[in-house]
């Protein structure tokens, strides 16, 4: 029995057939059932409420999967995905085995390319598009970007680039004045202008008329044409940054109203050049506790639909430790500076933000710049910490290596989310950094565990490192269960004397400790020496390991170019006569809970419990 | 004795007692001076002849080392060199242990940031102008870039960041309409038009005095401005680009007008806002060969300077025969498509994008474009060959893994200037390739040696294999006296039943064969393994080195993440029980001729007898 519109679409052609009042009604009901999934689920909700009317025109106007929708960032693709064939199964939504929060081809055909970090919608459009010129197709690709990464400098150079021999590509600039918080920079504040200005084109036209039907001023424009040719027309029909770059502009629009978005979208279609339509949002529409607080709402974990409440009481977390470590230093050392790249929040630097505003820089959605910025603040003497997601901080590796590493650079990376994130999937897993960041010459590398020693390593990374220093701390919390011998650094062993040593870092070395406790209460013998400083490795591990037949080395990242590697090579040139255990990551990681995860890789403590007694 | 007003010159402050005739005479000489240098010792030509009267224009007016002159890329930093206490040493440039070719603090206080990377620039600008205004220091920061180096995303992340709250930041558009060959893309057109009216300030003044003197205008004007607000104003006040992002522009000057310079340089110094100069220049000024042909004087060898031409025949090198096998299966395959991040002749692609137009793309300096833009042509069934410099592909670690191998894409890498590239030094150097594609998930990696191999490894990749496929391969020529076995893949063995086994990939198993020969002419046995594909890793290869006491692995590459140590993880597990022996590179590599800088690290042949030696 179908209750409601949506239950009656199983693919997009069920919304081509429907009225113009039901798509109102559907709109409606797409928003209830993302409000009660998510409320469940978990997962993004502010982006997906505010283009629930986008998403619904784009499917009336375009023919998926011929014509194909680019999500940029991809979390605000849920309305696209219940639209699809996916509702039914929408409440396995980021859980294992379940469907992905991003736009994911392998999971539907109408899911035209993946999406998860910032800004790489345009380049994937016109890739699509220049493959269909080359084809003689002339299906439409439409890349639906936030204002929020277009303050990354991929979406800028994708611009550059399709202006030219490019058809049928649209790009919805799909505004709503934030990225996670509020957007930064010079783009942010012209797009602003242009958005408090909405007869803006209609004026355009108004005083080219004006000077067109003016005896007097035309006598003066005719002279003014002559000497300069096409600076009028310039001026006049050339003036918004998008025409600068070969785009017919349109809007800006009410991405909440329907019939108009229908009609500018048809008309988008119409055209045969790049259309760049500004479509204004509102985050978090129509659940009012979203769009009171579009920040909180952004990414959020299961909450109360009546009160907008979260379900679980929210534990401190090695973001907001960080922060709060930062701000405290900054207060009696003034060379501190904090730099994020849109994720003041996520990162828990908002403390540090409103405390000193002048050292606080939020660069906007730009990894690239935040580094060399950061190189830039350190060659002048400053200490810059660049608080970043470890998968974000991708996007920054030439110039980790370029600008503040070969002339060597005070930077700090306070590098967030380093190892599984859960959830959110392949895309953010923060599985390579210990080894794209091991390869820089000169660099320091710590991976604390435990909120004492995040505190210790920032300290000691400000205070008494020089060059690239690296802390790479986990999602989430510590486990407070565990008596950590404080201010051991670099490394720290429990026990001495037995056969095997388990050797970890990061958050591994709470599963370490109680896999280590649990073997004892079975009567069975381990070591465990934790790792604090990853890089440069300190001699004295290497002397340790070589005290112990088996060495079982667990990393929660990568195995090509890991710390396991690394120490192995350096075990084997030191003589090192025991067996050496790598356990390490070997391919992409799937969305599920962050233990799930741990234990299908085989990296938690009962894994370690079944290696150490294998070894019996 | 000083014969010329260039050998008064020891430091910049004695530039700024020169009067105006002395100055121009000044530059005649330091263009002189270029041209006889650089024929000499090789370098990068055109760009600086293009900069000279910048250079002094910029050292006439502002302050050194105070003020800070930020050289975007860096290559054309040869005039600033050579005034601020550099000219006799400017000799040994680019040559080993002596000046770099790119700026460099180490080198001199004048240096103010390290270059050789497009469009790092304005963002260490912005970096070092938020520290001048911390510590409430007034000196002036300029950035000078390139047209061509504003095609790189990171230059506009970082425009966005510089319009509020950045003082006396001051960047220069040094426009040549060059990167290396043509600039290509919207804002090079949006550019070209602007350069093709220099009265364009000149003229918006007089529109908008027009509106205000007209009477019958101005009451219009008044209505519409009240209901319009600020339009009318961003119409004619904010016009370009970068006032959009908060700048005051200044120009278009003539960057050979060293009265013009000097007096827009002083007006830009009074400006208490970021301003942006427009300087138009001519690449190759002022030496005939290199003004008409300024790609072939961009980066050269030694040359005549009478004549112009080269003094050593030019080689067929890697790059062009990697550009001729693609044509030549493009002409059969309609699927391949070239692409380029302004290296088409770098890359030795112009045959391609001669005979196949429509097929190649060159999309500006802009990497991380470059490989979404491919993967999006991958999506699409097209089979994209992205031709980048290994330094280069740094700049899209992040797109590799995130758009092209999470959902497979067929992408092939053509990489170019793999390993050590020589006298552009440190920021060139292509050893970091290996280590940062080993730990992509699902990559292929092949490194041949020989023109042959290279041709085998592009078809297997275009034809056989899916996903990421990385085919990298040195700077330069091979060496065509090894009679190396044809069509031999993943790898193949020289020798069997010796105690040792060198084992070495890419350009360095040139040495390994010489070493070899050379060894057996001593009466010392040893067998070689080369690799073609690095990886996956081939089974038989961990087979074969189990039969050896010694193995002695060569990498031309950084030992973190490398294949030597994924070799020996692999080893290990299968419990090789010999010796190996890894020789890797540690640190940064400096400037220098290739085979110098390849003994300095032992990596050549003569080490490679050394250490066989002492095995006996």
């Amino acid at each position: 029995m179908i209750n409601t519109i949506l239950e009656s679409i199983s693919s997009p052609r069920d919304i081509k057939k429907l009225p113009a009042d039901q798509l109102e009604r559907l709109c409606a009901e797409i928003r209830s059932f993302l409000v009660d999934t998510v409320s469940v689920t978990g997962g993004h909700l502010a982006s997906n409420l505010g283009t629930v009317e986008l998403t619904v025109a784009l499917h009336k106007v375009f023919d998926l999967p011929q014509d194909k929708i680019i999500w940029d960032v991809g979390h605000q693709s849920y309305t696209h995905k219940i639209l699809t064939g996916r509702r039914e199964a929408f409440h396995t939504l980021r859980q294992k085995g379940g469907i992905s929060g991003f736009p994911r081809p392998s999971e539907s055909e109408y899911d035209a390319f993946i999406g998860g970090h910032s800004s790489t919608s345009i380049s994937a459009a016109i890739g699509l598009c220049a493959a269909n010129r080359l084809k003689g197709r002339d299906d439409h690709v439409i890349a639906v970007i936030g204002d929020g990464a277009f303050t990354g400098g991929m979406a800028y150079e994708a611009l550059n680039n399709a202006g030219k021999n490019i058809d049928n590509l649209i790009v919805i600039l799909n505004y709503n004045e934030m990225s996670i918080s509020k957007n930064v920079g010079g783009f942010a504040r012209y797009l602003a202008a242009r958005r408090s200005n909405p007869n803006y084109l209609k004026m355009k036209e108004r005083v080219e008329k004006l000077l067109d039907h003016t005896p007097l001023i035309g006598r003066h424009l005719k002279e003014t044409l002559q000497t300069s040719k096409s600076a009028i027309k310039n001026l006049l029909y050339h003036s918004t940054f998008f025409e600068d770059f070969g785009f017919i502009y349109l809007g800006p629009i009410d991405g909440h109203n329907l019939p108009e978005l229908i009609t500018t979208l048809e008309d988008a279609k119409r055209r045969k050049k790049p259309v760049l339509v500004h479509v204004d949002t509102v985050k978090g529409k129509g659940y009012s506790f979203a769009e009171e607080n579009p920040g909180a709402f952004h990414g959020i974990s299961k909450f109360d639909v009546d009160t907008g409440l979260p379900n679980a009481i929210q534990e401190e977390c090695y973001s907001q430790v960080a922060g709060r470590v930062l701000t405290e230093m900054a207060e009696t050392d003034s060379r501190i500076c904090a730099v994020t790249a849109a994720m003041k929040y996520g990162t828990g630097l908002q403390d540090f933000a409103h405390a000193y505003r002048d050292r606080f820089y939020d660069v906007g959605i730009a990894e690239q710049h935040a580094m060399t910025f950061c190189a830039g603040l350190a060659a002048s003497g400053l200490v810059p910490v660049f608080a970043v997601y470890s998968s974000f901080l991708q996007r920054a590796f030439d110039q980790i290596i370029h600008d503040a590493a070969i002339e060597p650079q005070h930077v700090v990376l306070a590098v967030d989310r380093a190892g599984i994130v859960g959830e959110d999937g392949e895309t953010h897993q923060g599985i390579f950094d210990v080894s794209f960041l091991s390869m820089v010459p000169g660099i320091v590398i710590d991976s604390p565990c435990g909120f004492w020693e995040l505190e210790l390593c920032l300290r000691r990374a400000v205070k008494q490192e020089s060059g690239v220093v690296a802390v790479r701390y986990p999602r989430g919390t510590e486990n407070t269960a565990i008596p950590w011998p404080e201010k051991e650094y670099p490394y720290f062993r429990f026990g001495e004397g037995a056969d095997a040593l388990i050797v970890t870092y990061g958050r591994l070395s709470e599963e370490a400790y109680f896999a280590r406790r649990t073997l004892a209460e079975a009567g069975i013998s381990v070591d465990f020496l934790k790792i604090t400083r990853l890089v440069p490795v300190a001699d004295e591990i290497y002397e340790i390991c070589k005290q112990y037949q088996h060495v079982l080395f667990y990393e929660e990242g990568i195995r090509n170019g890991g710390l396991g590697q690394l120490l192995l090579n350096g075990l084997y040139e030191r003589g090192f006569d025991g067996k050496f255990q790598l356990h390490a990551i070997d391919g992409f990681v799937p969305h599920g809970k962050i233990y799930e995860l741990l234990a299908d890789l085989e990296l938690d403590r009962a894994a370690m419990i079944r290696d150490v007694k294998m070894l019996q």
